[in-house]
């Protein structure tokens, strides 16, 4: 499940933006985006990784091992999953009330539908999709344990290139239209997403239906998410993006598919 | 002590600017500062977080442990110490000194004192509001104890709320007649001065007072250093903020307090 | 040989980059430069900085010792190297072909040689100074070790300050004669240069000309690198420099260098 995370994060952040990237800027040239519909996930993704970071680190160096899990772990993910969620909560506010911010005036937009149902749609469509990739990965299981592949490599690699096939296409899609800025949002976005409500939601969730889960991700996973994050950043940074930034992208996620690919079970 | 110094750091640059900007940005929309204001004390502070990662580094890869603390660690933390110094007296130099930079004309602005007047009262200030939050500290560290805290999370958390009491009010206020230049002064500057003023001057006069102290912090006071100032990098970037970012910040802090509280002694 | 190439990037992230902040920002105060100049580079170096970080993290989480280095370290060494050259490949399309791009107009320049010519020339160019680097240290690896300096220390000084001479001069001077572009194109470049292409030549060279290479850093090149790339990409980030942006990297630098001295073998 968390292997499915870690590649739902990376895979957006890494394969999606950075297709669009590079696709937009081999048919657009220099592409311009709205340095907001970046810089905001970015920001959010930097408070995700400090909730993945704090539960690993206080597991791994006060309780002397990633496999000790006591109690008060879980009770830190559950914390630190509110913690996010309560943020993820307020860029929505912040992202659907226009009015709030006096200086940004609102555009002439219809909704075709009510707020609430928007919210409840968002939140369940995206939880649907990571149980669906989750089956996925339990279904392509046999097959690629027969390929030599582990179950990291499957939940990172399967799911950035099949569960977020929606992503990629429309990402795409809208970049080789020129639309970079709902490029960014939906693929940076989308990140964020699993990373302050699906991730948070499965951890708070979880007891009820299985067993706990709890935020202490792997070494790997963490140092990939932080990785992608970082050079995201520094990318969208200047609210510009061509094809040799794309590329880069594209490049940080080889090293870190072949990095998932040799580390044993 | 070092509890302490952490907790003023990671204070100012979460609680006291989040609480700036989040204020700030709900009573006067989206607002614009100076980048300067925030952007030399942001590389300030990574230039503190190389001081404070290296001599822990040293100490734990090359010595075995962080308990090792053999006589090269002190050397290595005092010489480290003066160069903080020696660049954080050259920002001052520069601060105070308008007219050596070309293209920043000075403005019409009288001195209510001279400029080594001024430098005395501001370290002997804030070295005095340390020794203070540290006999803070000890005066309440059985009632603490009692609640079951250990020391490092009173460190972190009686400082950020009670020491640094000042910068909160004074930062918050300017924020909310909409002078977020001057919040990002106060907060992220009195940041930085607790780590390349407050920090190294405790290393260096330790010997001549007391036991020697290093700058070998532990990982949890790093990891919370680093993050804190990655993502305030983040937010300042822009040279804008609004009430989300400084909610994000506060989120942050939330989510570091909590795995401080959990850590045990 | 990779402690020459960590100093040769830190070297000329901080050295280099920073004397020109410095002796730049004190004769004609605050610099601007393009931007592209200085951030294309940063992402690449973040870039390496991933190839670094992951083969060093697989062999250190998974299989237990920085000095394990089995055989599939090398794979993943060699297929990072593959990956690190094509990006930078592709970089200097980028740079090469102005008409790539239909937002950036090509400027009247008239080239001097062939682009064939001028990639074989810098190649074999960069590929001969790191070899004259090392033939230096082990000839002044007598001398150094009478002073009591490890290897490690040699490596990253002696190839900051002598091998990376010839960047020094002409980037100080660029930046004298107020061209913080050209300035910050030679320091920044060299560095993404020897991050990208030397080091992932020499990794997929050397099994043909001696022992193979991997490029399995230690945590202190790792933290060294990181923490100087994280620190320029700050200060380029608005496009200007000044001295005490100069007087900061050269800090970082000392803080470094002391570290690296008292590492022992």
């Amino acid at each position: 499940m968390k292997a499915s995370i870690t590649g739902s994060i990376i895979g957006n952040l890494l394969l999606v933006f950075g297709a669009s990237a590079f696709f937009g800027g081999v048919r657009r040239g220099t592409q311009k985006f709205r340095r907001t519909a970046a810089g905001s996930p970015t920001v959010m993704l930097t408070l995700a990784v400090a909730g993945l970071v704090m539960p690993a680190a206080v597991d791994l160096f006060a309780f002397g091992s990633l496999n000790a899990r006591p109690e008060v772990i879980t009770h830190l993910s559950v914390w630190t999953s509110w913690v996010l969620l309560a943020v993820y909560a307020a860029g929505l506010v912040y992202a659907f009330c226009n009015n709030c911010d006096p200086l940004r005036p609102a555009g002439p937009h219809r909704s075709l539908m009510s707020r609430p149902a928007a919210l409840t749609l968002l939140t369940a469509g995206t939880l649907l999709t990571t149980i669906e990739a989750e089956i996925l990965i339990r279904g392509l299981e046999p097959a690629l344990k027969a390929l030599g592949m582990t179950e990291l490599f499957a939940g990172v690699i399967v799911v950035a290139l099949v569960g977020n096939a929606a992503e990629h296409y429309s990402a795409v899609t809208a970049a080789m239209r020129d639309d970079m800025t709902l490029a960014a949002e939906i693929s940076i976005g989308s990140s964020a997403q699993i990373a302050l409500m699906v991730a948070p939601l499965l951890v708070i969730l979880a007891p009820w239906i299985a067993a706990p889960i709890t935020l202490v991700f792997n070494p790997f996973e963490i140092g990939a998410i932080i990785l992608s994050v970082m050079t995201v950043a520094l990318v969208v940074n200047d609210g510009e993006s061509n094809w040799l930034e794309g590329l880069q992208l594209l490049g940080l996620y080889a090293i870190l598919a072949a990095a998932f690919y040799i580390i044993p079970q």
